[in-house]
């Protein structure tokens, strides 16, 4: 794998200073005592990330503060900052750059994250990498490591709603008026949990977390890998535009969801006897549901337990793709 | 201007934690009482910024590196980390990406800065963006406002060497073996100040730093135009590649290096009567010259005075593009 290979080549970071490096959902360095850094980075390019025929630059502005903040929220950090670097194809075109900026300042505000830098180069098309600062007491730091044989996974939310968007906007398949709305406003302003990441870094039941970025499917799998153990997953909960965004594509919404990226909910390991009473203060703090979704185990197998009973293995073990 | 459009879209930032924003090398932060980190962001765009005819990737990752470090420098502090997000028109050109990766880790090991995190995209053309966190004691912060009328302006180098050395790689005019060489190396390798910034900003004569990346003509109106004065040139130092490319291509050698940027070279603003003695203390330390080339002055012009004495307008005052 290139990641691997880029690893071996970059060497270990020096171990005093930077705590984590490449390959949890932020870096982590300490740059005193008592604060532990976190610092992450994602692009968006366009044709390849988005469209402009299914998405505003306002949009996308929103989106790839989204992906960062959300990076953010799952090490149980608070944003201190970004950096915006842009490149555009034509550097007149001020009104375009305008509206992707924003659509980061509509982000940067409703999470007070300020963009302090930047940097505008021309480029054949236009690509955006924000990379964001955050800070967390060293205890609050959550990672992908951590997770125990029979600890609770959950996720903060319902999954597949931006894959349905995504699909709705690209004309694969229809939904009720009711169901397009919720489905293409999940997929074009993603709501990162960073307020939920903080509560839940901040608690000592929960003993790994990260965000759903790529699929719950890989995702789990990353973190299995991560902390070193299995897990089986008995049902996770999707929305209703995904179930019928799923059955007008022939498909189990189940299995749909799994394989949605971007929804941007956070999947955390829990200690099992604690998940009762850390559910219900969630729910009482934040109005929403703390979804148990399955649990973990000893070994490498990923698998997911169909509503029948049957198995299904999500990954041999991440001893093959380590 | 664009990037006012985008300041005032953006607003301030967060006053209190967040010291310096968008203008100066680097953005500050206060992450802890006794600290200041700083941020910059610098990307390089295939057949923008290089083309891999005249520069290999390995280069390039150099080069990317040395604009952030140089920026670090800039701002009196030390580097802790970066972070890199590439994009590459084909995920499987490993080899490429790695050699890219290269540049890039010679550049981290040579200056202590590791590459802590990472994003790869796929893109219709090569793009780098990196972002590079430093740190810096509060009192030896340096950034482009302080300098007072009167003030020696000064620059830790000959400039002009990095633009001699891409007119030799576009074919733009012939030189020695020699001139070539040192020109090209200029070019592809610029060596960014890091030990000089962290021991000019240490020192209290010093009142204002900024790197030299456009060109000294249009850096020292941005110094005085933050630092609310005016400046004349006297003469600058010049490399011997430069005075060859220059008349080569009938131009004056000062002129030639006035417009050339990327050198990375520092340009301070020093209280004049401790001038002598930070020059020798300078050369004593890093075996090179602090060069003295000019004064600030009270008003807003920036002019360079001809060895013939007399005077051009390099800007008619900071007023006029604030």
């Amino acid at each position: 794998m290139l990641v691997d290979a880029l690893r071996r080549l970059l060497g270990e970071a020096e171990r005093d200073r930077i705590l984590l490096g490449i390959g949890d959902d932020a870096a982590v360095w300490q740059p005193s005592r008592s604060h532990r850094s976190v610092i992450t980075t994602d692009s968006l390019v366009e044709n390849v990330h988005f469209r402009r025929e299914t998405m505003s630059l306002q949009d996308a502005g929103w989106r790839i503060m989204a992906a960062n903040l959300s990076d953010i929220a799952a090490m149980g950090a608070r944003p201190v900052l970004c950096t915006v670097a842009v490149g555009v194809p034509n550097e007149h075109a001020a009104d375009e750059l305008l509206e992707l900026y924003r659509g980061i300042d509509q982000a940067a505000k409703t999470y007070s994250c300020p963009v302090a830098g930047g940097d505008l180069s021309k480029a054949s098309e236009l690509f955006v990498s924000v990379t964001m600062i955050g800070e967390v007491r060293p205890s609050n730091l959550k990672t992908r490591a951590g997770a125990r044989p029979g600890d609770v996974v959950a996720v903060t939310g319902m999954l597949g709603a931006s894959r349905a968007g995504f699909d709705v906007l690209e004309n694969r398949g229809a939904l009720s008026e009711n169901a397009m709305q919720e489905a293409t406003r999940a997929h074009r302003r993603p709501r990162p949990r960073l307020a939920e990441g903080r509560w839940l870094g901040a608690s000592r039941q929960v003993h790994a977390m990260m965000d759903v970025s790529d699929g719950l499917g890989t995702d789990l799998q990353r973190m299995c890998a991560g902390s070193r153990c299995g897990a089986t997953l008995d049902g996770i909960p999707v929305a209703p535009a995904v179930v019928a965004m799923a059955s007008a594509l022939n498909q189990d919404p189940q299995t749909y969801a799994l394989g949605g990226g971007e929804d941007f909910e956070l999947l955390v390991a829990v200690y099992p006897r604690a998940f009762k009473h850390l559910s219900k203060r969630f729910r009482a703090r934040f109005g929403g549901e703390l979804y148990r979704i399955g649990l973990f185990e000893a070994g490498s197998a990923v698998r997911r337990r169909a509503q029948d009973g049957t198995m299904t293995l999500l990954a041999p073990g991440w001893d093959h793709f380590a």
